[in-house]
């Protein structure tokens, strides 16, 4: 079907459904058609905006009665252009559904709209002592809805763990338009096929998420960190894996290439303690109740640092200076794609190939004759690696880069990891699934698919074709 | 098709495949034909014991050509009789694929077959400092296959998790004799619909379980117990929820019925400090890397158990205590099934609403006048509800108190949990699932199942009919 017909039928719903607000001129739509992937674009035939569970159910209905395609957005800070409108469809913009239902101070539980803000759960939380641990670095501006479809990530994974661990129940609807939870508001559940953890990470492709019941815990009131340089990558992934073994647990380890923390310095003009002959930075961070037991930990990992030849170790001082260093590693992703077009690669692979990694993508990156620069998140061999464009010219961009991200895709099979660890496969990975996935595998998602949306309406054009 | 044809298909099979042991006469396959679950039995019609994932696909792959069903079958602890060969067919067990195939002490994962024994691997890694901390009450008998099968849990899920989330990787058996792995050896993974995370709690159903990849943490060195005594379970459920909300952090709180301590005691002739006022029981569990922390938690608490009326509150003085105290919580199931035939349920609710399972099922109990057994993993909301057959007679037995299941199961519903928090829903439980799925569930479950299982051979004849 063509866009035509498609917009003609968006239209009938948007007439039948008054009280949906619908946007279909192109310049209303225009903000819909990318999100924080590379600089792609695509026009959306026309977004709508639900309110609630029922709204989504009412659109759902009728785009499966008259054939709609639809791409549901939460707040577009996507990296794997998962939520881009490809072709003719209707975007749903969760947007309006940013209610925070109730905090359950007694059992530890939010249950939150698909819509509501990462930062803004966390805030409302922690007027209760509570604790909504998933950080991806676009925190301030991600939906949850967005991360349970990610199955996103963040720095703190290395001691709380990523999204899917704090999701106990999901409010889904259906490509027909029916409702579910997908499972019940306990910390333990074996009833059935888990449809709550096929959801996450199922890039709108199975269901919308309309509600989830999150877990909390009670917030640590103390952070300290420690910024230890190191002349190379080498030393660097070293000490993440013997900070590791030891009984020390920072809540997060962060790596950070020098270029990557030179460019977020600058375009953010926010001070940092760099050194002269640093290539690259860790910044571990403890948390937890007692100041001194922070102290403990630091100080524990101080000899670790030292013995892997780290040239420089810095607790933060204070509040404030704590603030600046996440500052400067969260602004990494999004400061570089301001110097140059790039493509970002969220390998990742077993924590202690993290270094034979770093290793193999410099020796690419000259084979190819590129730039790359790399961070991220150290402590579970989540590394982001930025390939720059700079002066590539648009063939060799279009034609050649993505045969060494094939060859860096490969080695992180090669040592037990895959193609991503927090971003989602969404539309620019999609041509590398392959590399880790068969046909059988491609089989199993096609039949998984056909179950929940046998029209294959929901955001098609993915890696699911 | 009956059991004959079934049988010559399975014989035709095992003179194929002669590097695998096979039984056929009932004596033989008689241990076959039980688990765990109350007393049932099943005459398995062949038993065959696979001793590498090859020989599991060259198996599947004749019982797909030839249409012969298949059970596999772990260490046989199940508690739902997720195993049973409840009709014509072929028991694969697992029994010899017991290896330990790698222990990774930089990345802290362990490779193992499905058979082996739980305390098996805890012993292995524990040689090198590491924990693998899924704990089953069975935990010297199951097999980690049927843990990942059935989604198992266990004491120390309340600081740990469950099996779930020890799970990176898992090699399975498709129906076809297709072999898979379902992710990556990462501590993330955002590639593709989450097939590991569908495999957990698949109960035998999706795929056979060969290998998995297992997350592993640094062992710690430390364990303290703190035994509370209450006069009622009221008092006894508001003091978990009291210490949750704390700062600090148990591995494990477990709560016991009176009688169940008493049964175990007697049964295991294991001294336990009995209160004479107590109708309940609970067991706290510390650990860490220094007994200092451990007994500023434990002091901690200790307020917080007084002010919530305990009636007594002793520290475990050493590990030989510690573990007799271990030895009655773990007994009750086993110790109680010996007293009277029973029904174990696995009642799973939002924990602060335990104080109210627990007086419905005494209140039920009252109204059909059975007596309970109640114990279980507090600090998650998950209470094994015993329910004693004594003198009840068969019909009221096998009429009346699946109605009296029914009426508890609805009430937990009701507040938000569900039937099984970690023993699955196999045969036992399967006229239950309808109380918390819907037909929209079952129909996702059934594609689910065609898309693994076409034919549907695998584990026939449990929740999905």
């Amino acid at each position: 079907m063509t866009t035509y017909p498609i917009l003609l039928a968006i239209q009938q719903i948007s007439s039948e459904l008054s009280q949906i607000e619908f946007l279909f001129s192109n310049q209303d739509t225009e903000p819909y058609g990318s999100d924080y992937t590379e600089d792609l674009f695509f026009q959306p035939t026309a977004v709508c905006f639900p309110a609630s569970t029922d709204d989504v159910s009412a659109i759902m209905k009728r785009c499966d009665a008259l054939n709609v395609p639809v791409f549901t957005r939460g707040a577009g800070t996507g990296l794997s252009g998962a939520c881009l409108p490809v072709s003719a469809g209707l975007v749903i913009s969760t947007k309006k559904m940013n209610r925070i239902v109730s905090i359950d101070t007694q059992n530890l539980t939010a249950t939150v709209e698909g819509g509501v803000i990462n930062a803004n759960l966390k805030s409302a939380v922690e007027e209760h002592g509570l604790y909504y641990p998933p950080d991806p670095a676009s925190q301030g501006s991600c939906s949850i809805g967005g991360n349970l479809a990610h199955g996103a990530g963040g720095p703190r994974a290395v001691k709380y763990g990523i999204t899917r661990d704090y999701v106990l129940n999901l409010e889904v609807v259906l490509a027909n338009g029916d409702v579910i939870w997908t499972g019940a508001n306990t910390l333990k559940n074996s009833t059935g096929f888990s449809l709550t953890h096929l959801m996450v990470g199922s890039e709108g492709m199975l269901g919308i998420i309309t509600q989830a019941v999150l877990k909390l815990i009670p917030k640590p009131t103390q952070e300290l960190l420690l910024l230890a340089s190191f002349a190379n990558l080498t030393d660097c992934a070293q000490a993440v894996n013997a900070v590791l073994l030891s009984k020390y647990k920072p809540c997060a380890i962060e790596l950070m290439e020098k270029s990557g923390v030179e460019i977020s310095m600058h375009a953010t003009q926010t001070a940092f303690p760099t050194h002269e002959s640093a290539e690259a930075y860790l910044l571990f961070a403890f948390d937890g109740f007692e100041g001194d037991d922070l102290f403990a930990e630091a100080e524990g990992i101080f000899g670790i640092l030292e013995d892997h030849n780290a040239l420089d170790i810095l607790p933060s001082p204070n509040a404030d200076v704590a603030a600046s260093w996440w500052k400067v590693r969260r602004a990494i992703g999004e400061t570089v794609k301001q110097v140059s077009p790039y493509k970002e690669e969220d390998t990742v692979v077993p924590r202690s190939a993290m270094s034979g990694l770093l290793q193999k993508v410099k020796e690419i990156g000259e084979a190819y004759g590129f730039q790359s620069v790399c961070y991220g998140h150290a402590g579970d061999g989540n590394l982001h690696v930025n390939i720059l464009k700079n002066d590539i010219d648009d063939l060799r961009w279009k034609e050649e880069i993505p045969k060494a991200i094939v060859e860096i895709f490969t080695y992180c099979k090669s040592v037990g990891g895959t193609i991503s660890g927090e971003h989602g496969i969404g539309l620019v990975q999609s041509q590398y699934l392959p590399i880790v996935m068969g046909d059988t595998h491609f089989s199993l998602f096609k039949g998984i698919k056909a179950t929940f949306d046998p029209k294959g309406l929901l955001n098609p054009g993915k890696w699911l074709g």
